[in-house]
């Protein structure tokens, strides 16, 4: 079965052909700047869909990873990247213009998906993906399928509420968990260092502006050596521990799998996520050790994911 | 099959004989104060089995709920009201001194189990059962199952953090969200509150000493009018309500259900639970309205949970 499967980002949208029997291996893959505000969203994956195709057979099934919120039909409530999408029937309307068979779902769910297909946590029946960009994705799998809940809105955790007077976040509310242990946070809180008199040599080489410092900017000083980027590492570091500690006392996992652009410099702070965890987490000295372990996919997880959601898989 | 359910509860061990066969048919029932730190906790519950089946025949199956981490062989890992019990096979323990099949399993889960089987949420394959009283604890349903995740340790949300600079815990850490929305912690909004000079009417009836108000006594004044009393409530119900929208931002049920000693005032408190709760879950405008609803069950659905798991309920 050729399935296509496409992760839609904030950015960019990756496509993707694959063979699913042969569970990550990509035929084809593709890639086109997301529309503005979601305008054309059906046009631009359509147009990929060709793209991906060429040379190839028409494909038996199409899946698709979103941000936002994604009910069990795979409409799209809500983006958070698609501003003027809003109650997207985008699976429906996929499959009446392609005539193929389509899904979507939300895309932490569907790196999930791809991870316990082919990844970090292939035969984990309890698991939990957490991604870690501009805000913060997660799929959780029990009993070795993805918990959707009632209306396939599960997994919001860069929403839980971990510090009411905390940072706002553009939801509406303030403390959210992804404005706290996001990659962005991660360049908010070098940000506010460097305002404040730290992060020197980050902040010379950004120009002098604070506010063009990155989440980037911060692991490269601190693999270099450079104390303060290390200090605003391990701040960030906490959050982190705090939020899969509270994670971890819900759904106990056997797994933890971090995933998203961070996690190449996983080594520089997984350490200090992992002694955070250990004494933030519920009776840490009962529990079997938790591996908190980076994702084994690359930037083509999301769309590995949504082809494996195309196949079947769930 | 004739089962036996008992509650381990952090005053009173209390046991019913249930026929699983008509759900929450009590054919009796008996109670015994919980043994100081939990020793000779085997001793009392095969007692109370004894006391249970006099006049009956010998059981089927036995089920307990013990508060505390419980893995899925039943073996109880440690129990907040059970001090000197660490490590205990309970099951095991229980199965060969009474010659009877027997399943062990969290309080919170065996009151969800019974609020699945005959409570709240019978058919309902998405929910969430939260518990308040000294602790709080949780039971969650998906796919028509409770979750219990890698160890059976899941379902503790009690410690949550969501303040980091808030009340100490016993588990060692601060502000878990049990010390901000359980009933004891409606209690220490009480004394606070009395020891800064406001809830006179209900420090006059606890003789003036603010460190023996209860909860219930918050909710006695709220409900007679005492307008003091009901901005404590107040101030509880928005610690609850975030700890739910956490929840459902991470679980997505398609009911809540809360259950514990104070439900019996939930018409008091449930309204402001539910104006907040809509405030903070993530895209409330994007959601259907979500039920949140008081256990059907009384006092005694954690022992009929307790039987419901005996009885093979899952």
């Amino acid at each position: 079965m050729l399935t296509i499967g496409i992760d839609v980002g904030g950015t960019k949208v990756l496509g993707v052909a694959l063979d699913p029997d042969a569970p990550a291996h990509v035929l084809a893959e593709a890639r086109v700047p997301t529309p503005g505000g979601g305008d054309g969203l059906v046009e631009t994956l359509l147009a990929l869909i060709a793209a991906l195709t060429t040379g190839l057979r028409p494909p038996d099934a199409i899946g698709v990873g979103v941000p936002g919120l994604v009910d069990q039909s795979g409409r799209l409530h809500m983006g958070p990247h698609l501003r003027r999408v809003q109650d997207l029937p985008l699976a429906a309307l996929l499959a009446e213009r392609s005539g193929v068979r389509s899904l979507v779902d939300n895309d932490a769910n569907c790196h999930a998906l791809a991870e316990h297909a082919a990844g970090a946590i292939v035969g984990v029946d309890e698991a939990l993906v957490v991604t870690f960009g501009t805000g913060i994705g997660a799929g959780i799998i029990t009993a070795g399928r993805l918990l959707r809940g009632a209306n396939g809105f599960a997994g919001e955790p860069g929403h839980m509420i971990v510090d009411l007077d905390g940072p706002p976040c553009p939801c509406g509310k303030r403390g959210c968990w992804e404005q706290l242990a996001s990659g962005a946070a991660l360049g908010r809180f070098a940000q506010e260092a460097a305002a404040a008199g730290r992060l020197g040599a980050v902040l010379a080489g950004a120009g002098g502006d604070p506010a063009v410092i990155r989440g980037e900017d911060v692991t490269r000083a601190a693999r270099s050596g450079d104390a303060e980027a290390g200090d605003v590492l391990l701040q960030w570091s906490g959050w982190l521990a705090l939020g899969l500690a509270n994670l971890v006392n819900i759904l106990d996992p056997a797994v933890v799998v971090l995933g998203g652009g961070l996690v190449d410099d996983a080594d520089l702070y997984l350490p200090a996520v992992r002694a955070r965890y250990d004494g933030l987490v519920m009776a840490g000295d009962q529990r079997p050790r938790l591996p908190i372990v980076a994702a084994a996919l690359g930037g083509s997880a999301g769309a590995i994911g949504a082809a494996v959601l195309a196949a079947g898989g769930t």
